[in-house]
């Protein structure tokens, strides 16, 4: 998996059958040392993520491994919203502080 | 998923089994301000995306969870076209306006 | 997919189970500007491509997905001989005049 | 599969179902010379590899081949703690000694 | 698939289960001219391939498609030990010369 920030997202009325309901978001890829890098991926969010939040996303056949993506035609799922993100003592990323502490 | 543009169509006539009546488009990849990459992929639509349209790629097993491209030999698929993509409240892109914002 | 150019081929006696009879090509990416990449894959060919013939490749998978192929250990498969490739009105292939015209 | 040193780890408490009771560790890619590389990846951890141990991380589908990652949305796990690293005769890492000599 | 060459060896311990008895190799990739690349991968080697022999390593789910590597957690299998490998008419590699050309 990967970390990345929820920045933004994207509406489509003409897709592929049983997409209904599934919100696309765009999530931007962190480095590791908690910067913005210039990857992105478009991922399902089944958890309700909100802009700016810190997230890990899933790709390839794991994206279906949920009850409400089974047999959809996606490759990329929001499976978790981060709480902390910890380096060996150093923490990189706090929810619940809302700030990211760039290395 | 990744973001792309409709830039052209590949045709094949000697093709592995069962390829009849798909499109293969070319896609190039849209980076996550909204500008054009050296990357792309070619994909079937199946949606009938026009040169320019703004679309969604799923790749891998992935783009076989369709009726239409089940058990076939591909592994990229457009399974959306965008009419608005966003960051925070910034429009990147909107089909009805037809013009891109790059960042 | 992606778009190749057939460069080469692989020889191999020692290798797993059911491979016999499989060619193996040396497959060289093709930007989408139609110029020679850094980038190549070993593909199985079961269309019979020639040497700098231009054909289209599917990774993981789905290179599985024919009868050839089936339970096969191989992740890469020449899925069709382009005929013409083109980006918007511009040919950037055409294989009945045996050119192509560089971006 | 990749070789990688555990730096940290991540914790959620918003996740898809069945994830509770799997560890989640930030994994840095190490290069073929031994050094760090600027990727990384998140991934399942059922062995309880330490911080700055050296594992391998098997990713994709692959992930899933596991009692305790069968069917969840995960797509990396770390598969292998590692004693030894060889390259030829020269050792890259020994785990016995803690140390690792750099290309 | 990719071609690569064998450099090196990894030795683990601790590692999920039914994992005894696989070799886990470090197999550097090699760019389309013939020359070692700073990308490499660790598969299992299930052929016996020797030190500084040329490979055609398969990824993903197809690593799988094996007897001996079938519901194992790796996602990477050396399934060929190249003999001759050409571009055009030319010989990039030939294993019973044991020497490679580069372009």
């Amino acid at each position: 998996m990967v970390i990345g920030i929820v920045t933004g997202s994207v509406v489509a009325s003409q897709k592929t059958a049983n997409m209904d309901g599934l919100a696309l978001r765009v999530v931007r890829r962190i480095t590791p040392e908690g910067e913005l890098s210039d990857s992105y991926v478009v991922a399902v969010d089944a958890l309700g993520a909100a802009t700016n939040e810190y997230v890990i996303v899933a790709s390839g056949s794991t994206a279906r491994q949920t009850t409400a993506t089974d047999n959809k035609p996606i490759d990329a799922i929001i499976m978790a919203i981060i709480d902390t993100w910890q380096i060996g003592n150093r923490i990189i990323y706090d929810k619940s502080s809302q700030s990211i502490a760039t290395g």
